[in-house]
């Protein structure tokens, strides 16, 4: 009788994660809504400034984080298809150690897959764990998401607030592979970050041996990158590569936006491949960025 | 003697609406005055993204969460008067339940009116509850509404933080009336939110017999509207009309923004009337966007 | 015994700053962090809207705002230099009442030096208080320095995160002086706040005697600015001076931003005297905002 309801307390955190951004009052309601049915809850935001409607940014973020959540409920939202047939779910893993609340729609794939799958789905489908639509059905991040993770903080079994459903069944994350191609590495970038730093699909593993400069091939033009272990030791005007926060490899540049600089953007595909002599004659080393690409 | 000062604790919720942004400290340092005062404090940040000085839209925003805020103290400053002879006050709503505390400018006058009206309205005067101005008066949220609102939070009576004022001298909120003239709703843009969608100040109830297919005119130009249930229900290309959260009408595209390609924002006139077959004959159907609107 | 570990819990209050931004996990991943440590603890967030890399609005919003933070532990984050020499380092202050932590990079400095300078210094050295680097060393927020806040919480003694350090060694920050000049004030803006007002590096007393009216020269142009006592006192159309909630003497315009209507930035020059009668006739006043500047 561990999860009677109202007795036990049974996650003390809630990890909130959206694209409802700050201009509007979304995040505050569903803030409040938790805090009335879960006054001892502490809420975490994660970020709200994923693009709108960007299921594969949310869902990137969600993983990028995941190691670092506290053990509780994760409530992401990121739902196009608010209203529509998509299913309300949440998702047990760790055997219990968490919940992920959100739509069924890609979005909690890649944080569920990092920490081994789910044990248990439900749909949430139990209108006593809802708040009534006020009118539309538009905003399940408050009506339908934000009362679930905040009663299963207070105890509710996560098998009442719906009907299970098969695992199998969830919409996967699709996520894009990186792979060498006539000893060229063909990835893309995942993330573009507040700075302007670009993270690429790329296990630095992966290029190892490559050498300490690299061809980085971007819209059909070259660039020398160095590799670095730190943001600052780029020089000025030339192309970084480093391994990020992550643990993945990341374009960057000296303190300004490789986003900017590059031209890159999140899902734009970049080559890597070996520096050799004749590249590095044929090209001006270093890039002067600002004021041309490198010559081919 | 429920109210002794530094005995009882009459609330711990505060729910902080502003214009204060995020890229300044302004709300970390209210949020820091309210924690000195009183540490027991929750403080939910509603929003901080309304436009500068739109006591407006602020008011709006405050009418929309605040059946889903936590009994408390409500403390929102969109205030372009600060410093001038307009009042700081706090508004006791619900017989105590809760308190509304800004300048009294109107910006809380469309929330103190969704529940009912003011039971006890005071000016705060008394400077025992205030922070010494640093230098000069332009900074109220911090040294006169935070204070005041944690110290309501502590248990001190509203009568305390100053001179009880009559509740009809407040400043109203002026909101629009939507009417039907010649067979044609006229209405407006109550609120653009995050995602673009439009709301307009339309009861849903209002329109009820004009169709499933309705004809918009905005800046003169007509565009045929599709009634929906969701969001992701518009065909893409389309323009869709559906009850949002709030239960207000609301104009909104496929997955894009509804401001962006109709060109609307908030306080813009919009027209609704039935689609007759004339219309649908004379228009091209589905609307393509991004491509010219409907043509006359 | 004070300072036991995991006895003695010091601080309940850590107050955040840095350049993350909300576009990002970033915030999000550091108040997880901080709560899987120290689940005891609030965070306030100061700001994280500092422009990125920008020690020196990062030093000057922690010195606005110090004065209202809550005793307890201060992280600022503003970065530039993560990974490399720079230390990560924690400062004592008012014999413990709180300390700072963040990189020596002088983003620390202003807000230290207002609370009299620093007691002891270490350098964050101890592996034993940090998270393991995730891949790279691109994230000392969520590795060093959130873990090195969270555990001062808990009551690990500052000694215990590293070595001492000589604070007469920490970089200080540098921060523009103005001074008179053949009677002009010569001075510039330190801050422009999501206003647009623009704060500048003058004491009012510094002007006294200047009279109510004030020629500022921006630009080589000049401006006839009125002296205020709150922004909504400015006439349309007409530049006001007035004391700022910091105490500093700040340039605004009557419901807009003097950022933007007066071309102003931070870091630029602005020079400030008395008006005479001749500058009076020589000069449109009130001066056109938005069609043109006074005439000379």
């Amino acid at each position: 009788m561990d999860n009677v309801v109202g007795v036990t307390r049974r996650y003390d955190t809630i990890s909130f994660l959206s694209d409802f951004g700050h201009a509007d009052e979304f995040v505050g309601v569903v803030h409040s809504v938790i805090r009335s049915i879960a006054p001892h809850v502490g809420v975490i935001d994660v970020t709200h400034g994923i693009a709108h409607h960007d299921t594969r940014s949310g869902g990137l973020a969600l993983a990028r984080a995941a190691n670092y959540l506290n053990p509780g409920v994760v409530l992401a939202v990121v739902d196009p298809g608010v209203g529509t047939a998509r299913r309300p779910v949440a998702l047990e893993v760790g055997d219990g150690m968490s919940v992920l609340i959100g739509p069924d729609n890609g979005l909690l794939a890649p944080a569920v897959g990092l920490v081994g799958g789910t044990t248990r789905a439900v749909e949430l489908t139990n209108p006593q764990y809802r708040l009534p639509a006020n009118g539309g059905a538009t905003f399940d991040g408050r009506d339908i998401f934000a009362p679930a993770a905040a009663h299963l903080c207070n105890g509710v079994p996560i098998t009442e607030l719906g009907a299970e459903i098969d695992p199998a069944s969830l919409m996967p994350g699709v996520l894009p592979i990186s792979h060498f191609e006539d000893g060229e590495m063909l990835c893309e970038v995942l993330w573009v970050d507040h700075f302007g730093n670009c993270q690429l699909n790329v296990d630095p593993e992966e290029i190892e041996g490559l050498g300490n400069e690299l061809v980085v091939q971007i819209d059909g033009e070259d660039w020398v990158a160095l590799r670095v272990d730190a943001y600052d030791q780029i020089p000025t005007g030339r192309v970084g590569m480093l391994i990020d926060s992550s643990g993945l490899l990341s374009v960057a540049v000296a303190r300004g936006s490789a986003a900017d600089e590059l031209q890159l953007g999140e899902g734009l595909e970049v080559r890597i491949k070996a520096l050799d002599e004749a590249d590095r004659t044929g090209r001006s080393t270093p890039v002067e960025l600002g004021s041309g690409k490198a010559e081919t």
